[in-house]
């Protein structure tokens, strides 16, 4: 098993970046536009990515749980073969005038090359995150910086 | 042991790309403007960091292997502990108009919180490698996006 670990610190208030990702407006801010679905445990949110205007695929995501100001977990249902299964968390505290977030996408079988492509990826969309709690405007898809030939 | 793994794809000649990898002067291009030392096999570089007018630490690095347009290997010989006996790996090849390099920082006994930040300021200085040799400018410390409290 290998894991995608990612650390960001956020000048904003705990609550607004729990929105942040707690919401499906809040991950339609920094993720990707195209996000559907209910986030409530037990629920189902849906992450479609466009490049151009073709789409270029995506997520669904089995809401595991919702704590406020502290956790978000999701279990990956749809979506590549390598990210079935996977679970990604997001966990949240207050230090100083940060707040920290640690970001976890575990449960990968292999080390493969989506994954090395995935973890950048992952880095490029929390700063995009960063920036939408800090500034009110974040780079979700189509807006995302691109990082090589898989976008 | 648990990996940090990136991949970014860079529009660039491949020997261009491998400049920026191989050589002293194309690090401080894009990790940290204060890049000392000799690139090359049996070779050491140290790489100091600043924060404000205030020096925040580096790391030394034994060159391990220089194969050109292919990969260069580092070995960490002095630095945060976590970092000692780690070692960093860069692969390139081309694909299309694109050069990929895969990034790899292996060797890390665990998963500790400054792993987490470390996995996503890597990607910020391999997309700053990425802006270096696509635009002819990076964005080496001093001049670093910061991700959290930690820098």
């Amino acid at each position: 098993m290998v894991d995608i670990l990612h650390r960001v610190g956020i000048k904003a208030p705990l609550t607004e970046v729990y929105k942040a990702v707690a919401t499906r407006e809040g991950v339609a801010g920094w993720w990707t536009e195209r996000t559907t679905g209910e986030s409530k445990v037990g629920g189902a949110l849906q992450f479609r990515f466009t490049s151009g205007d073709t789409d270029i695929g995506g997520f669904e995501m089995k809401v595991l749980a919702l704590e406020p100001e502290r956790h978000v977990g999701w279990q990956v249902v749809n979506g590549p073969e390598e990210w079935i299964g996977t679970t990604i968390g997001f966990d949240l505290r207050q230090e100083g005038e940060y707040v920290i977030l640690l970001f976890r996408h575990q449960g990968w079988k292999e080390a493969v090359e989506f994954m090395h492509h995935c973890s950048t990826k992952w880095a490029v969309f929390l700063m995009s995150l960063k920036q939408l709690v800090e500034t009110g405007r974040g780079l979700p898809n189509p807006h995302d910086t691109k990082i090589d030939n898989w976008n």
